[in-house]
């Protein structure tokens, strides 16, 4: 049963949202995903976020670039708590992206994450959910040590071998 | 009858809202105005714009700010060309607003205009009206020559008087 | 007989106005198409711009990068709609060409579409056209018919084989 | 008991926090609020943080300007979901605090919130923990309800009065 | 005789063209002085603009807000240098002015100065005219040398009075 | 005897300078502080620069805002690390001035503060000189205390009084 | 005989420089051309601009990137008229180099042309230079009518063959 | 004996930290480099940064991306100065790393420099050094005498050769 509906406005989003997308894989989260853009398949859009909450979705991710509405107009259809994901964009860098999904009126937040932070979307999704779940708590847990065990290792690895070394073998 | 639709998504756009319907006025326009947030009113939003065609609207004027999804929402809904006005912001100067909103996906345009630009969203209607109105389309050209007469007396005072008391009168 | 006009500054802008030219192509809308810069070739601009309307050109399609003078000229010399399209640039992302094109003084609007949106453009000249043409506006609402379908399919096509080859198969 | 902890680095962000908790008892969510910069008071604040989870508290709200360390720190300390609130900055107008907050790097996320987005933060805590409580998520509604009817109540009295005398009303 | 022409697109950039016509008057420099939008009187403009090299004029100083075309089109009109001005704007702070008169496309150069940068316009047209006029040219170097001096003795009253007294003088 | 020489452009700067020789004198460092452009006094600006070593002088604080060049010629002239402070500007909210002083070429540094940050280059100047004095360490160690001894109190206050008492004694 | 002087702080900006020597060139027009960072070789930068005059300069060109300050420091250091290019950079696309430039404060104006605008520095150069020079006068408006033939035979093209075919051909 | 410490937030950033350990090795200055995230390693990051000050270091050279808190976290938690390097990225050009950086509150500097400054930070932090070191004082105007002559011979050599051959040789 999904818990998170993941939805982009174009497929050329994809890229960023499978890494939100693995991210729930990882803490063993179900999930549902569609492209589906408030702009072009309004109604379609409209008829799916209002199914959501008796579907028992308990978190939205949604992603878009550009004059990025998506994120904003599921945050105005469903009750729960939506996630925006800003996407890089060639001209403007992200920055129309994450200004049409942060920049919410009040009333009617988007939790925005970074441009392009598809894995952060996924995490914080984990995160709201693990609330009322201590078997995911731990698992976020475990995560956050596995983190911490990888930096560490680098930086026991540049101390060793020198930074000279270190940049050759990262090539 | 209305062949205008103007919508903005808060009154505190009223203001600028408020120079587009002059225009319309100033050139014999009929126009309706509403207050509709694509975020706090959807489904009323929604339902008003999909009824715009039937009621023989030709152009739609929409304003909002901040993460402003009110003129993309109308592209998506509606048939005729909509027209944007990105409002001002305290934080950002409206490019949050500006980006929002011009910054749309291929298939759905605004025509945007400038920044608080409500006067020339009136304007840009007439002329998109005018194409089949030769009335109309005389009008806006008696306006274009009194902005041209104006400039030039303007002009022809600060000739008479020098700036310095040019200046003064201005206060 | 041409219906819109479309006019670039420079013939490193055709790419993106081949987008505009295509679109009224397949609405089956007459166009023509020049390269006139209004800073390089004022005269003949000025004068090309003049004779539209007697041509019974009904709307005008330019499009300009950085200090981007050429769809707010058109704008000044012309009684018809102008739609402006800010080129992108290498230095400032196309910032330059859109401040140069949307924020135009009142009185002189342009309807500005996206940083290289050539498609919008032409989509906004046709619905701006098929105000007085039942055909055209049909087909318009044909093509946003499409939009739709084509998106609703790759949703499903996601469903189907799921991310992972989904993105493989886009390569 | 504090099921929301609301922390900002200065009491010169106090009047914009206060709109998240203002959000907060409107929904009786309990609450705790401090001020403790992650730069002044760095093992106080870090002390803070690491007792939150067992004090029982659900969601923390930090908000901070300029360089504004303080969300991200508070989500690199704490396994529950942390919203941002980008404070508002004479120079740069927030965009200083908003990059700050939002572009973490992958694998702490924080949820940020508009430029001064305080009821928003308020708002997004609510819309968290009603993931597991029908009274709150009621409350919710309730209050979408409410944003609803006094937009529709704007746009009638619009239409009652004109905007000339709605403008004159406004002052 | 006018050797430099002033010209602006409106006449609430007076009060920074002013500055420029206060420094050729401090210089013994003859100019004229005009209101002139190239887009609300372009014919009168270009007929202007056309007959400035007859008339004797050596450098134009040109100036405009938003999006300012007007030195632009100066540029592409006389064969003599032209100064830009931009103005400072509300919402983007005279980005789009600067960027719409700094960024011109190769072959037609605009000598851009500071955003309200009146002074140094006039300034700069001193010094263009001062290549073949010896007294210009002193008058110049005594202004470089009275601008040296105002600067000592600032800073000599500072080492007199103390910061503190310095700043309360200033009130 | 002067260890710290504080320099600005204009006295337009001095209200932010001042902030940096308060902090100097909370610390018991000793400075001089001058006002000398590097554009209308270079000459007088160079030599000043040039006998800073011999002076005793260990760290230079230099204050401008818009092409703010003063900064970077100190670097380009003494021997000693130079502190730059970037000045707010009213139409680029210091964006000017940050750029012109941060973003030194390889081989010339220049330690940049906030924009506006007097007090801060007064602290970081004494962090420098603090390396080789124990005692103006042990002031900072104090200082630090002190804010987070502030910062606590504040909290508190809040804990005490509540978030609507604390607002209305802010007035 | 240097009539104008090109000057850049580093061979990076060679590329770009090259293009106002080259225009200079076209136009029969001495110049010396150095590398004299005023940064890296302050001394020699400033002897040499102090040389100028005597040498017979009329003109200095002067190209820098990030914090661009060799334009500023020759205005300040020599009589005649300065022309800035701001380089294109990396991270902030040229912005630091333009604001750097652009931004003097009033007194030491620096007449600046676009990004990387190399080419349009040596034609301002020219049209400097012109003023008292009818056979130079005479070259820039040969220059101005090719630029005029070139415009107008790519339209010519382009109505022959078609958008479609000049694509390909340009390639 | 280490005098200075390199940290950096991930080994993505090794390549620019790089040069700041290749200036210090050339001024015989002893370093130690660490991996530690602010974020991903928090408490093993705040052990390290309170232990420096016994360890002897000196000076910390801190770089980090995007929502950069790492510089600032060092600041908060050492005595001795922090120099800040802001890395680019993709999105943001290194705005985002920037503003994290160089936009610290009242009360705790960092001494920030360009954006992938490494090589400035380096030697920045030399010359703080050098504030009571003879011998180092020697190295870093033995440094500049270095860039002075590289400077002046390239210059020499484009006078040789001519700009054409000189960018032919540079490929």
């Amino acid at each position: 049963m999904a818990e998170v509906a993941i939805v982009m406005g174009s497929d050329s989003d994809l890229k960023v949202m499978a890494k939100a997308a693995e991210m729930l894989e990882k803490f063993g989260i179900g999930y549902e995903m569609n492209i589906l853009s408030a702009h072009r398949a309004t109604d379609d859009f409209v008829v799916w976020a209002k199914g959501l909450e008796e579907k028992g979705v308990k978190v939205v991710i949604a992603g878009a670039g550009m004059a990025a509405h998506l994120p904003g107009m599921c945050a105005a259809l469903v009750p729960m708590p939506v996630i925006g994901i800003p996407m890089h964009t060639t001209s403007l860098g992200g920055r129309d992206s994450l200004y049409s999904i942060v920049q919410m009126p009040s009333g009617i937040p988007v939790a925005t994450v970074a441009i392009n932070g598809g894995a952060n979307a996924g995490i914080l999704a984990a995160k709201i959910l693990a609330a009322n779940d201590a078997e995911l708590s731990g698992k976020l847990k475990a995560y956050t040590e596995q983190m911490r065990q990888e930096n560490l290792a680098k930086s026991a690895k540049l101390q060793e071998i020198g930074w000279r070394e270190y940049l050759e073998q990262k090539g």
